[in-house]
């Protein structure tokens, strides 16, 4: 039995005391300044306010400021902070880590570096970490295809956690693992980052096809599919301009992560809200406003960033998703121009 | 302006018409025997009784008994035919082809050969056609996520041409483009019907887990994703395993097709019947009954053979739904063993 901190009390957060207790370990869930209201629910033995879904009570509740008591002998942090939120989380958490405990990060998206330049996830992490735990503290990223409200549930689900040092990933996995919380492992961190960050900004995309149905009354099954495919090719070059490989992005955390984005979650939402008839900045305004984070519009804006820090060529999917983002409407038009074949 | 001749007033038969008059050919659109129906709907303007829209009034409609007449002097012969009729349809015509006729050929599956090897439609359709007609009659095949009832009604669509000889792909699709019937080539044929034809099986196992979520009214979602991954790396080695390439898979005739055969038609529809909790065995007995054919059924058979024969590994998710169509329960595990990263 070991002792697994999971930092941050969100949906995923929260979800992955269900593996961590079922594989036979202490589960501890501690909450940002912004998630009193969810651990409140919690200790009322309520469900999960964002997923709908009852934490098992056996899982030690912490509050923001009791990090240190949360951390205190800890065999695993999993950093599960949205992406604005975690390196200053992770800068906090400093003071009570140790080398040897490995840092399994659920957080997917862009950030930049001191010099402008964007960066997955990983790199911007490690830069917070003094010397001896940046060595110490392996970082360890999750992918694929992992509802939260699902995983709390027990329901089956295939994750893909990715690390340098195989080593280092297959002992996490061996930690979480359970019948139906599968995991495997990869040394393709760059891949598994870049394809899940990019992923979310491809799922509005296939949102706005769900919203033209909805809107028309009429499917656009052709052109979501059209879309998904083009999606995935994308992926792949975003991949490998940052290091990973393409094939990463047709498995499990590329196309698997891809399609369940795409049936479900703010990111669709957001796109079937434009697809219905929203100009893009109102939506968002409104998501925003309901206290909905929508991680595929910053992930654009990194990414149109990245696409030209890096010289990345044949993404015109995402440029008509950062169009449609800027206001842009003839939606159908843009996406068709960006994912068919080129006219005869 | 060019005649172009299309065999079988099905669903995809018929929607062709579109993209062929907007590309300012005249359209030929014969019915087989057991098309009767559709033509007497359609000379009476009504829409087509399967796909519930309507037929461009100029198309020229041919009954069964004029099939010369319906391919005099034409410029290109679509066979549109469902798999276990498309040889025999193929042998009927061959009077009245003549060599530099090019055969775009949208039927996707296999068949037997004399030998009782399992092979894709190409090579059988080629063994029905004389000497001089096998060389001067190319085939063409078609792939790509195209649901007919859309393509009928003139929404946007991505589609694939394939022929070993790229110069007739890039003719054929010269004549059949328009702005929004978009068509790509390539010269991996083996690959595009590898994928074609295997993608039906497993929008089979796509519908069983929308089947599962209506049944208890909680998705699976991260099931389905796990699945849809799965099948993409599956499809992958049934295509390499044919002589295709495995980027073929991941494109538009592989993931894009599996995308849109995942979202609707008869597949994934009989996949939800079984994930409700019918078996399957009577689920398609139900089905036929209603004359609707499930194309997947068909080819998960042949797909089982062609395991064998050529000692593909690495298919647990096609076993699993071999499995299931023989009537076996348990579904969401058996999905899910053949879906998940194995055990730790």
């Amino acid at each position: 039995m070991a002792v697994v901190t999971i930092l941050g009390a969100g949906a995923m957060g929260s979800a992955l005391t269900t593996p961590a207790l079922r594989a036979g370990h202490e589960a501890r869930l501690w909450g940002t300044w912004l998630d009193d209201d969810i651990l409140a629910d919690l200790r009322a033995g309520r469900p999960h306010p964002r997923i709908d879904v009852p934490i098992d009570p056996r899982t030690r509740l912490f509050d923001s400021t009791d990090l240190g008591a949360a951390l205190d002998r800890t065999d695993l942090v999993i950093l599960a902070i949205s992406s604005d939120g975690v390196v200053d989380v992770l800068g906090r958490a400093v003071p009570h880590l140790r080398p040897g405990l490995p840092l399994l990060v659920t957080t997917k998206g862009f950030g930049y570096d001191g010099e402008g330049k964007v960066q997955l996830l990983p790199p911007l992490l490690e830069a917070v970490l003094p010397d001896q735990l940046r060595a110490g503290c392996p970082i360890v990223a999750i992918g694929g295809p992992c509802k939260a409200n699902e995983v709390a549930a027990g329901r089956p689900t295939a994750t893909v956690f990715a690390s340098p040092d195989l080593v280092v990933a297959d002992q996490t996995a061996d930690l979480l693992s359970t019948p139906v919380y599968r995991v495997t492992t990869t040394d393709d961190i760059d891949g598994v980052e870049a394809s899940a960050a990019m992923k979310n900004v491809y799922a509005i995309a296939l949102g706005v096809a769900d919203g033209l149905e909805e809107l028309g009354g009429e499917p656009w099954h052709n052109l979501r599919a059209a879309t998904f495919a083009q999606a995935v090719a994308e992926l792949q070059r975003v991949t490998v301009a940052l290091g990973g490989r393409a094939e990463t992005a047709v498995a499990l955390a590329g196309a698997g992560d891809l399609e369940v984005t795409g049936l479900s979650g703010r990111n669709k939402v957001y796109g079937a809200r434009i697809g219905k008839g929203e100009r893009a900045p109102a939506a968002l305004a409104a998501m925003v406003a309901a206290n909905q984070t929508v991680e595929g519009v910053a992930a654009a804006r990194f990414a149109g960033d990245l696409r030209t820090q890096r010289a990345i060529a044949g993404l015109p999917l995402l440029q008509a998703i950062i169009e449609i983002l800027d206001g842009g409407d003839e939606l159908a038009t843009r996406i068709a121009e960006a994912v068919l074949p080129a006219k005869r």
